[in-house]
């Protein structure tokens, strides 16, 4: 299984599956559990100085001795300070998202990183191919966090994007089973980056009051959101609901900015305040039911995975 | 291939392939040719008085002896007109959307006319379910034209109907060409349904300057629109940008109404002025680069899924 997989080969690794790096989720201990069980554990750089993200690394090293990465936004003041530390600690793959894949590609493959950049558009694809990365991963409007402006989904961005490149491609958004693992690879995707279904795991470091609130929630309970700052798919929550009020009103970036106000994230997922916080999730959420181990979840995605190509020829 | 496929059991047709009822597409030529080339051929009343509608059941009669139907929106003031005319002309298959199932879906039954119904969510699958109907189409949030406010994609709301539903599940929205049929089979779908590329299709009705527009835009250049109405895709032209304007400054239900003003798609999709219509389609036709012939349409389709099935044994 996975012979052929261009995924697998370039990063060394039993499953063509990824973790997304997530902001107050993706520590050390969902890393390490990704990369024991298959996949590649990406360290979420997102919300971590750059002393904290060397701790992390560390701790990743001694937990896991199969590869992992670091997610980085390369639009973070302090990237530089980052990209240092992932540098000295020979961390050997980075997926880098938020930011041009030109300024510090060639850095990376300068020292033998591995480079994958995310993107929501197939342009953007074509950039970043074009500045020398190893793989690229195309987000879906569906998939939580920060997203992309144009609101591709994943139906239509995968061929789209696989079509104009031949590097592998990783799929992100509205990836949780083994179905969408078979689905995505049918549309041309080698690969497929989790973020939801990790983010309510056992291992993630977010608060027990989100990932109970993720389990909560039906189809239909997020919402691409704050699209007139950088827009992010996030929980409707009474924040939301705020926000969602002042953009219906013609809200200025300036009272938006204001209403979004500093830390909303980390009050949200990692302090557990569910009305309050900007909590982010992908639209899957709405089908996940119970906090899994990273070994069960990788389990049921590639047995799943197996089951259902088997029972295709009857298609 | 398609021997224990639901949906062309219970239509009788050759391959699971529904051709959206789209307003001022998806005329008799259209639905047809479709239905000559093995799926399903649907007439869309949306634009048509009941006269008219006649006139497009009887020429579709006269051009095809394989199943077609006609779709039909249930919210129409005079929709009790358009379906005398159905029944008077024993047309044996609807797909009906917006509105509510349970108020016609007996009278259907009562008369032997299979009916499959047009959700946007799970809990709207259910009770349709509950109302008796012999399908559902579950349509992502990337399709053209009228959409649910859920704004779930195909990747998220066909597993999510799959696990509630046991009703032969159509998948809409992103849906063009053979790898699109299988991802959907292999996330829960029995069969898709097309749009965007029958609305550009030869036989298709639409002006020439709104297929040659579809044509040119890129991915990227649709957008759900009108939400404080009833959310449309369309195409980002002049029309759409002043929309965008109004909202963003926070405009109220009246004002919208006012720009929108009326009978916008057919100056647009009928008519041909491409910068001041309503140029409904879905987020696929950034991937559409010709007009087809429905039968050359098919033909690929079908082509593709079976080369793609066949080696997926690879992956």
């Amino acid at each position: 299984m996975f012979e052929k997989n261009r995924v697998c080969e370039l990063f060394g690794i039993k499953y063509p599956i990824i973790q997304g790096g997530m902001v107050w989720c993706s520590g050390w201990e969902l890393a390490s559990a990704v990369s024991n069980a298959g996949g590649i554990g990406l360290i979420g750089s997102g919300s971590m100085s750059a002393d904290i993200l060397k701790d992390h690394i560390q701790k990743t090293k001694k937990n896991t001795n199969l590869p992992f990465g670091v997610n980085l936004p390369l639009l973070r003041k302090d990237i530089a300070d980052l990209i240092k530390v992932v540098l000295e600690e020979k961390v050997d793959i980075v997926f880098t998202s938020a930011g041009n894949p030109k300024t510090w590609t060639s850095t990376f493959k300068g020292e033998g990183v591995k480079v994958a950049h995310v993107v929501s558009s197939t342009i953007f694809a074509l950039k970043a191919e074009e500045a020398g990365v190893d793989a690229i991963v195309a987000e879906g409007f569906e998939a939580g966090g920060h997203n992309g402006r144009e609101e591709t989904t994943s139906f239509v961005l995968i061929p789209s994007v696989k079509e104009k490149i031949s590097l592998p491609l990783i799929a992100a958004g509205g990836m949780y089973k083994g179905i969408s693992l078979l689905a995505a690879m049918v549309l041309g995707a080698e690969g497929i980056q989790i973020g939801s279904r990790f983010a309510i795991s056992k291992e993630s470091s977010a608060h027990e009051n989100f990932k109970k609130k993720v389990i909560e929630i039906n189809e239909g309970e997020t919402r691409l959101s704050l699209k007139k700052l950088t827009p992010v798919r996030l929980i409707m929550n009474d924040f939301y609901n705020r926000v969602k009020e002042a953009e219906d009103a013609g809200a200025s970036t300036e009272v938006l900015s204001e209403i979004l106000g500093r830390g909303r994230s980390k009050i949200g997922i990692c302090e557990g305040n569910i009305r309050e916080g900007e909590l982010e999730i992908g639209q899957v959420s709405g089908n996940l039911t119970k906090i899994q181990t990273v070994q069960e979840i990788i389990n049921e995605i590639i047995n799943e995975y197996i089951e259902v190509k088997n029972n295709l020829i009857n298609l």
